[in-house]
């Protein structure tokens, strides 16, 4: 099942993805839902992020030739994470599939892509174990977390690298019925492919994350996790448009707006 | 004005501080209220934290003393910050006044408190200026950053050093008529003073974080902003009361339920 969400009237409204169109819903997949007999194209309704979240977690670095490039960069040795130790964003930057990364003025040429899975809980849960953890999980969806990077190493946390508003991409939908272990991640600028990796290919994976932060913080629905990103990451300038696609879920675009370009 | 929160048949409910009484609002202060005709003895309604915030910031080493004393202890040179850069934390971690800090049993005796005063947004703000800063200020409230330093110098980021259930309490109210410049911090573990301080003598002010974080970041209402602390901080035990005051808004009262003691 992929669920969308959507605007009807002002307020949030989430649908169904079928074919080419949309079920309404009453309620939503977090609290209950029950099918309405209304439809409408999906070609016609502006999408938002499939999720505000309660918290929104990253996983930060998780995928082990994305720590090496980076440190390489800095002339420093490579120093993988030792555990599954989660962070923290901002709501602010989340914006939707097809809406635009809009880039303040006095960003640095450094600003890139970082494609990523994104995990949305769907239930209550804390103390989850190998057993219980994949049941807490309503789905998946993608998301792009635009770094700049002059900003990411340069302030003392990561906020405005990594936060600025519209930096968060999310989206389109989330599928509820993906097959994680066969699912690729790739990301494409103006249609170019830059890197295609095996979406599980992570240094702690969903699981191990999942049961860890659960045995010190409650887990919430709506809350999402977003998972790391592989590789090396390029700049991307004006007017690119950065494509993440995963296979099973679907393809996240969305454009560059550089203010004052 | 003092707002608290609280539970009518399930639903979060919003009330004004009047006296020992507590009259019901429709609606709530951020989108909008009207007084009711109903009221309530404060001292038979439990209080929830005050606002569950849409976005948990946290100022982190904002006071000069703090960031002296913990690279003292730490056997560094003590590393001021140099802007006002702004960190984020987790949801689940909040609890209200009156309400246990339950401490997971596999925590270190490094389980301290941190008095702060906590900023809560009224509006949706972007780009403010030494103008506009003050009036997208609801009010203020009392935080308790509760911390176990051994998890927040030992793990990659400071998830659950700072972030387990019930580690950061808030409250007891909302009051939106504090005279900030004369208003003193102090923390009491069972009845005990800790520290006093002046609850401005930060190192980047109020105005200047809001100012600063929202260049990049829009503001919503429901956001907070804890403010950082002062000075040297001490251990607790099981069933130590640490009380924050904050002259002006009021007492936050936490007694600690250590697991397994």
């Amino acid at each position: 099942m992929r669920w969308v969400r959507y605007e009807v009237g002002g307020n949030e409204t989430f649908g169904i993805v079928e074919g080419e169109q949309i079920i309404d819903v009453t309620g939503n997949p977090f609290d209950g839902f029950e099918r309405t007999a209304t439809s409408r194209a999906m070609a016609e309704t502006k999408l938002l992020a499939p999720v505000m979240p309660r918290t929104f977690y990253a996983a930060g670095l998780n995928y082990a030739d994305h720590v090496i490039a980076a440190a390489n960069k800095r002339g420093e040795l490579p120093n993988l994470p030792k555990a599954a130790d989660v962070g923290y964003r901002a709501v602010n930057s989340i914006t939707g599939h097809d809406d635009p990364i809009i880039v303040p003025a006095d960003a640095t040429e450094q600003l890139q892509y970082e494609g990523e899975i994104v995990v949305v809980i769907g239930k209550e849960v804390k103390n989850l174990t190998e057993e219980t953890v994949w049941d807490c999980i309503l789905g998946y969806t993608i998301g792009n977390d635009v770094s700049e990077r002059t900003w990411q190493r340069g302030d003392r946390t990561m906020w405005r690298g990594k936060n600025t508003d519209t930096f968060a991409p999310m989206g389109p939908w989330i599928e509820t019925e993906l097959d994680l272990e066969a699912a690729m991640t790739t990301v494409r600028v103006n249609g170019e492919e830059k890197i295609t990796f095996k979406t599980t290919s992570m240094i702690f994976g969903i699981a191990e994350f999942l049961i860890r932060m659960s045995q010190y913080c409650t887990l919430y629905p709506r809350d999402v996790v977003w998972m790391g990103t592989e590789g090396v990451t390029d700049n991307m300038v004006d007017g690119d448009v950065c494509e993440i696609e995963i296979t099973g879920i679907g393809v996240l675009r969305n454009e560059l707006k550089w203010l004052g370009k």
